[in-house]
Parts: structure tokens; C-alpha cells; sequence
């Protein structure tokens, strides 16, 4: 350590909760974390002593940031996959890299990809030439209401639509058109919940699985995730992981890899992918040995893998989202006297009502006790109770 | 949080690696960590946005750093007492304040305030006048050796010195004329074995124990720490958190207060006190729902106090010291592939040998088992294996 060069620099590119809770982890590593921000403002920037502000639209900015860092990693999906491919080309370790990133950012590929692999995905269909007619035969054979999605720049719930009748989706379509989205149709499954699967693979080619959670959404946006997911059948549970972990090696994916599924009664399905840290596995920071921001950067460090065990028979973890009031610190008095084991974690964003702006974490032995925890935690610092 | 002034900013003095824990602690809580460091490279300025370049012996620099910090906390007993006390006059919120921090500066002025408290400490007598006689006289009543104790500035060893002989001692007590140093005479207490009692105390009083843990020390430097301590009899475990929170509240800590202990055959005597985090402390990051930095910052907040139950029926903190080879960084490939579930911490400071350069820490059921991991990784990482 006394030669700054015997220890890799990370760099991150995105100043968003999930580099700000990476450096949690990378404090303990003992490894630089840099993070690539468009604003000094933002999550990360706030608790990071090496930001860069620029844009990561920007290859000059990407270049600029990558000169230094041993390896690269990503916050988010935004970064335009020429731009990864030319650092790839200057001789950045990006990880993950250009060919397996572009399965998380563009939803046809992804789509494309998977079913030649085999792997179980909803029955969908491009909408590229005749939009509406493709989609009206597809509806047709699905029953309707029909799932449309944009290929490119969705999260959160934006860029989806569940639309109940050919008439509705043809506003979507038309606006797509004007904008130049490209469009995907896909059945809308009748799911029993959603579930989402973490794995990790290194360089190397070390792979490791944490439990299968179930994801709670509401309105497109996970509120509630429980760890592991209460009564899946341990069959399935480890088909579940197989599978994250065969698309991990499939993908060459290095770093994390967020498999969010759909339960129904012939199996899991394939929702989307995501490869970083993600907000199904938030609830690993207490409720793992290894956290998925730790498990991250040991990943594209290619380091050997954390041990994934849960710490508690059950976590929870709760969004909080703005609210009507901003100010959520006072609120942390009555949170921590009910309940001096709920674990706070707020990102430093600005509140915005809807915007996920933190989270909490209950770990227990009773399920609904455990829920209840972590939900009330979550509606009261929102401003909801 | 849109207006940044809800969210109360903590300034700490020092930029070790207690500062640089805490910073993990800040992050979730969302209150920004300021820290004054007198090098841009220390060990929490490395992972720190907002560090000020001071010198904490400096009132111009204290009191510049605590401008926009609602409340004032130490990584380090070294700020001179006077400052604190002018920075207090000004209004700034010290945490521990100068009074209470006074007992963690000088041993002499804490001795003296225990025994009059009534809480069981080592024999002492101060060498103020005459000091060889008045060893001479100790020395016979309490017999050889004789502990030789720097009032202030000592730390890890430092300032401490087991005298087997008054010609041993007389070295010494000469020195400390020449320097200017303050002793302190105390008898080698014949103890079984070194305690530790962290307890958290908030200005609205609030106090909260963790569960009392062992110490091994080797060289004057703590090397091991297990949580709780194996076999200890739970009256005398509750006595030291009665006694622990006890002091803190009779010498008004806000904040943590470790205290250190013998035990032995008569029950407990304190040995040393501080208010901070604690190398003890260490072993809370994982092995407790509340690791001690967030608990310090709770305390020095006034927010209420976290849940200090343990994780795991035994915990296991070793000290990594620097060896010859200061590469640590390429070891960690066997440490973790031999041990997934071994946490490791590493400070960021510059390798020498014998220094503080980081810790591990294992959590287990089995007491041989998980020291024998935790030693086995801390060893291979000082490279002594």
C-alpha cells in the first residue's frame, strides 16, 4: 500500500444511491472508489472524495474518467454501448463490458437473446414494421391487455405500458413513432408475484447466487422486497438461481446480474435484467454476509466471491419515497424510538414526491412481524402515517 | 431535505481510520461527515468529500472547521482541552464536550475522579514532588512491578511502562522531568484477562451497553477482540455495563464511552476510558444491528439509540498489523477464497511494520472455530503465514 499502484482504483460512472452505497463497501475493500457524476450534487458525489463531474453521454468525459481507474463499472444502463466499446478499444476493463451490457439496455436484444438461449421469457413481439397490425394479431393470440415496452431507457416503470385494447395501445405506438422508440409488445403474464434472482460472476468466472427474493411493486416501482421469498417452493428457488447464473456465464456478464422474474404456474419467467447493484438486493447491506455492492466490487475486481448466506431467517427491505414534506430527518425520532434495530439508509437526493429516496431494512424471525417493521419505518418517514 | 439545513452536518476532528468508519455510518443516516485532517492522504480523508486541511492543536482551524457543522464529535483525545472549551464558549456543540473529554485526556484527573465516584480502579499515586520517593514508598506497599504511566498523550502502549525495579522506574521518571511529562505510579494488577464495556450516552441521556467483550493484547496493542467475552460470569457482565454507563453518565459523555478493564479475581477494575469510537468497538460492524460509528453518531445527533444485540453467538474482531511486504492487497485473494464469509476492513494507511493498517472479522457458533478464522486472515494479511 505504500505504492498507490498496488491497489486498483475503481471508477463508477453515475453519482447515483447505488455508487453512493457501493462506497460503503469500498471503504472496507480499502479500494479508491471514483465516480463519474453529472452534478456535485448528486447521491454518490456527496460522500465521495474522487468525483468527476461530466457527462456520460460524453466519450471525452468517459475517457477523461476512465484514464487511472483499473477497472470500470456502471450506477445505471444510460451510457451509449459505442461509447463502452471505444474505451474497450483504448484497453479499459470495463465490467461489465460493451457485448453483455447491451442485454440490460435494450429490451429487444435481450428479448431476442434469451429465447435463443431456451430461457423462459413471456411471449412477445417486435413492433418494427406495420406496428399496429403486428400488434393486433398478437393480441389476438395473447387476449388482451398487451404489455408494450420501449426498447431502450425504460426503469422504474417509465417506458412501459399495460394497455387493455388495440385503441389504447395505438396512442402508444403513435407517440413511439413520433419519437423514434423503438417498441416491444409482450403478453401480460398472470403472474402470482415477482421474484427477482442475484447473481454474481466474476472475471474469473466465479459465480454465486443469493436467496430469491420476492419484489413487491406498486405502480411500476418496487416498494417492499422479503428475503428469502416467504414459502417458494426450494425447486424452483434453485431453478431460479440456475438460471440467473447460466444468463451471468451465458452474457459473459462481470459484475452483478439482477434476474427480475415472474412466479406463475408453469414457472419463472424472465422480466428483465440488470447489471449492477440493484434495488432487489438492498436488504443483502445487513441481511447477507456479503453485501451486493461488496459482492459487486469484488466481481469486477475479480477477487473471489462473498459468502451470500442470510444473516436472519427473514429481511425486509422498504423503499421510502418522498413525500408531501421534505424534511424527513426530523421524522428519524419517532422511527428509531419505535424500533431501535429498523435500519435507515437515506441517499441524499432531494425529496420529490414519489421519489424513491431511501430505504429501510427489518430483519427478524417472524415474517409478518418483520413486514410490518419495515413497512411502518417506510410510511412514516414518507409522511404517509 | 431540500433545504440542506435540516439535515444537521457533524464535524469530526481527525482523519483516521475511526473517522473513516464513521463515514460508512453517515451514509446511510444521510448526514454529511465533515472531517478536519492534517493530510489530504490520511486514512478518512481518502473516502471523505468534504475535508478541511487542519491542524487540531490550531483554535483558527477548529474554529473555521466547525462553522456549518452543527455538532463537533473526535476521532482522536488530542485537541487541547482550551480549544474546546473556546469553541464551546463560541456555541459549537462539542460532543463530548471539554468537560466530560478531559477524563479521556489525563489519566491523573480521570483516577482521581473515579475513585472519588467509587468506581473500583488500580492503586495509584501521582509522582508530583519527590516522585522517586513517593515510588519508593508505593513500590514497597504494593510491591514490583510498577505500572509507569504518562498522564497525557498516550495511546496503543504509548506512555506506558512496566517497571520491574525502582532502578527500571528511575529511567523513566528522569526522562519524564526532562520532557515535561506527567506520571502516574499504579500497581500491576495480576488480572485474568483484559474486559471491554462500550456503552452510548445522548445529551438527552439516553444510554445503551453493548454486550461486554474480551481484549488480547499483545505489546501494548490490541489484537484480538471477542464478543462477548467467552465465559464471562453475567453478573459481572452486567456490573461492567452498569459501571460503564454509570461513568458516562456521571461524567456526562455524549457519545460513545469505552471503557477499558481488567478482570480479576475480586470482580472489575477500570483501567483506561475513551470517548469515541473503539478498537474494542470494531467488531459491531457486522456482529451487532448497530455498529458503533452509527451509534456514535446517534448519540452525538441526540437521535435515539440503536439496538446493540449481537448477530451471531460469537464475533471475532483481529487487528491486521503492517508486515515487511507492503503489497496487502494482492493476499486478499487467498484470505477470501479461503474464508468467503471473513469481513475485511482496511484503513487506507501506508503500510509499516507493527502499525494499525486494518481488521478482520468473523462471525460464527463455534468460539475456537471463529477465532482461528479471524487470526488465520489477519495473519496471512500481515503476511506472517
Amino acid at each position: 500500500m505504500t505504492d498507490r499502484q498496488d491497489i486498483p482504483v475503481v471508477g463508477m460512472v453515475g453519482g447515483g444511491q447505488l455508487a453512493r452505497m457501493t462506497q460503503q463497501a469500498a471503504i472496507a475493500l480499502g479500494t479508491p472508489l471514483r465516480v463519474l457524476s453529472d452534478s456535485a450534487h448528486a447521491s454518490a458525489a456527496k460522500v465521495i472524495a474522487d468525483v468527476r463531474i461530466g457527462d456520460h453521454r460524453s466519450l471525452d468525459d468517459l475517457s477523461a474518467f476512465a484514464k487511472g481507474a483499473d477497472v470500470v463499472t456502471w450506477d445505471h444502463e444510460h451510457v451509449p454501448g459505442e461509447h463502452i466499446r471505444a474505451l474497450e478499444e483504448a484497453g479499459v476493463a470495463c465490467r461489465p463490458g460493451s457485448e453483455a451490457l447491451l442485454y440490460a439496455q435494450d429490451k429487444r436484444v435481450m428479448r431476442e437473446r434469451l429465447t435463443e438461449l431456451g430461457v423462459p421469457c413471456p411471449e412477445f413481439v417486435v413492433l418494427d414494421d406495420a406496428p399496429l397490425a403486428t400488434l393486433e394479431a398478437f393480441g389476438r393470440d395473447t387476449g388482451w391487455p398487451v404489455v408494450l415496452k420501449a426498447t431502450r431507457g425504460g426503469y422504474d416503470g417509465k417506458g412501459v405500458w399495460v394497455c387493455a385494447s388495440l385503441d389504447e395501445a395505438r396512442a402508444v405506438v403513435e407517440r413511439a413513432a413520433a419519437e423514434g422508440v423503438g417498441l416491444l409488445a409482450e403478453r401480460h403474464v398472470p403472474f402470482r408475484r415477482e421474484l427477482a434472482a442475484l447473481v454474481a460472476r466474476s472475471p474469473y468466472g466465479q459465480g454465486a447466487a443469493y436467496p430469491v427474493v420476492e419484489t413487491v411493486q406498486r405502480d411500476g416501482i418496487c416498494h417492499e422486497v422479503i428475503a428469502p421469498a416467504p414459502g417458494l417452493d426450494p425447486e424452483l428457488a434453485e431453478e431460479a438461481q440456475r438460471l440467473a447464473l447460466g444468463i451471468a456465464d451465458a452474457l459473459g456478464v462481470t459484475g452483478l446480474l439482477a434476474v427480475e422474474l415472474f412466479e406463475t404456474e408453469r414457472g419463472v419467467l424472465v422480466n428483465e435484467l440488470a447489471m449492477r447493484p440493484h434495488n432487489s438486493g438492498h436488504w443483502t447491506i445487513e441481511g447477507s454476509h456479503t453485501s451486493q455492492f461488496e459482492q459487486h466490487l469484488r466481481a469486477v475486481l475479480d477477487l473471489p466471491l462473498g459468502d451470500t448466506t442470510p444473516t436472519a431467517p427473514y429481511t425486509v427491505m422498504a423503499n421510502v419515497l418522498g413525500g408531501e414534506d421534505p424534511d424527513v430527518y426530523k421524522r428519524y425520532i419517532h422511527v428509531m424510538a419505535h424500533d431501535p434495530a429498523v435500519k435507515v439508509h437515506f441517499y441524499g437526493k432531494e425529496v420529490r414526491p414519489g421519489r424513491k429516496i431511501g430505504h429501510v431494512t427489518a430483519l427478524g424471525d417472524d415474517l409478518e412481524e418483520t413486514r410490518e417493521r419495515a413497512r411502518h419505518a417506510a410510511d412514516y418517514l414518507r409522511g404517509t402515517i
